[in-house]
């Protein structure tokens, strides 16, 4: 049932949601994970056409993004060998790995490419995590970090491409609807698609899931119109944590199965809204975070007037300076 | 029963109380004031000594603070004269104010000194208000105010103590109550009074509430050391929202009756607190708002391994260059 078998699945279903839901929140689960706050608001009083607008506050989460669940997910589903985990990463799936690793005892080594900033090293290094500097792009570091796992016989972690990892994500759909029900539409930011394929399925199609990207990387939206997985440029506003070239094989068959609707969002609607979020609600995030209420806002997305609609706050790693 | 009254009460109830969640929640309330959310974490995974530690997330308010609960409880209570309101603070009562009055439709002036910075001035008015700059210290824009109403027939709003201020802020205490029941403490920072003095009502002595200032903005301790109302000085990281000069007399009263503890908090505790609350929660908040932590993690406050300690968030408005 993990991907370290020799023919990993590109699936998920709602057991393997269920199973997480056990291993994170159930008797004996680490107590570093949070279930995050639902924030519930009046669709008018935001000068939106809609009934009610639900946020989920999921950048409240530990490390800063929704990314801890997938990460304790996957190290918690099998015993970490004694040479302990490998991921590359320079963004929020390597500090959400580093904390899942120091909450249960397992050594944790992050390869990056040189472009990562030293406060993100930083902020790995202070979670207890060797980091390693690994060529000047982000193939070069996944390439090192899976010859480091074949050399040592470490537990290789993805990003956001593996079972495990995709069913923790999966548990916000049950947190959601144990918090407030079924919205009538889930509003979600698509990088790599760990988050999405997670969320649709959870929720199955029981509610309408919307994958929204920045028009600079269209990562989701390209290959669908394209109909497989395609490599395309990312670049942007929002590139440092939904810039993924590829969506993954799993975000890819879920979403086939639970999306219908897949849209563009402008970078500068996106920069908008992220300050809006600020200035109007005191919510500090990052631009991928910002993508759901900027497609309401910008009109990309129409939920209709009676519809309660979820937006999916998923990450607040930003220099709070770059809010004014 | 309002403060307009000749001999205005220096005290409230919890009837008080019941009567400001039905006009600010109950059917035809103003849809723009919030319930906000309630994050509940383990203490000992924070590296705190007790049980849980619950962050009410007031700063997500209305306005950034908790200060908007007390003004539309002030402004829905009686028939707003067509002189609209008027209210001296530079601060957040002020914003709180303008956003209640733009709610309920009424013409709103806020009185701030000449040492009110212009960002404050600006977001007033982008609010609707009326912005009068009045002499260079707060008794000045408070005088000022005061003649305004008596000429005009203005309402007079107080940043803190009226009856219907204080009992909007304890509206606070039934929500988190309905939330997640009774805490075992609540910890709570204190300027004027307005807000403690409505969660002391609201708990009414069936949980602790313990008090919290600053060292340098002393305002209640002093005046329980010495026995009634006294004028401090205040100064400090957090006088820009604690530094009332003297408690609210409706502050004394109820937390004379319901409150057992006050303790002071040094300004280095409270600045480590805002940024280890940004740091590892990211929760973007004031000074003031991180006085509670700051008394947990100072050891000033230790409520004991078994407790359940509600952290009252009390607002954001701050500038998020400063949380580098």
């Amino acid at each position: 049932m993990t991907c370290d078998t020799a023919t990993p699945r590109h699936d998920i279903g709602l057991d393997d949601i269920l199973a997480a839901r056990v291993r994170l929140f159930g008797a004996g689960a680490p107590a570093q994970l949070r279930k995050t706050p639902l924030l519930k608001l009046d669709g008018a009083s935001l000068g939106l056409a809609c009934a009610e607008v639900w946020f989920k506050l999921e950048h409240l989460q530990l490390g800063g993004s929704f990314k801890a669940r997938g990460m304790f997910n996957r190290l918690l589903s099998t015993q970490v060998p004694r040479a302990g985990v490998v991921i590359a990463s320079g963004g929020n799936a390597g500090i959400a790995c580093a904390a899942a690793a120091r909450a249960v005892g397992a050594p944790c080594t992050v390869f990056v490419s040189s472009v990562s900033p030293m406060a993100k090293r930083e902020k790995l290094a202070a979670l207890g995590a060797s980091v390693v500097v690994a060529g000047d792009h982000y193939p070069q570091a996944l390439q090192a970090c899976r010859e480091r796992a074949a050399e040592t016989g470490a537990m290789l972690v993805h990003a956001y491409d593996q079972v495990e990892v995709v069913a923790g994500a999966g548990t916000l759909a049950l947190e959601i609807e144990e918090q407030a029900g079924l919205p009538d539409a889930v509003l979600v930011s698509v990088g790599g698609g760990g988050l999405i394929g997670g969320l649709a399925a959870g929720f199955a199609s029981r509610t309408r899931v919307v994958a929204l990207e920045p028009e600079a990387c269209p990562t989701l939206y390209e290959a669908r119109r394209q109909g497989h997985p395609v490599d395309v440029d990312v670049g942007g506003i929002a590139a440092d944590s939904l810039g993924a070239r590829r969506i993954g094989d799993i975000a890819w068959t879920v979403t086939q199965r639970h999306v219908d609707t897949a849209l563009l969002v402008p970078d500068e609607a996106i920069r908008e809204a992220q300050r809006w979020m600020w200035n109007e609600l005191r919510l500090a995030v990052e631009p991928a975070a910002a993508v759901p209420l900027a497609a309401l806002r910008c009109g990309a997305c129409t939920p209709g007037p009676d519809a309660r609609v979820c937006l999916i706050v998923c990450g607040a790693n930003l220099d709070p300076a770059s809010l004014n």
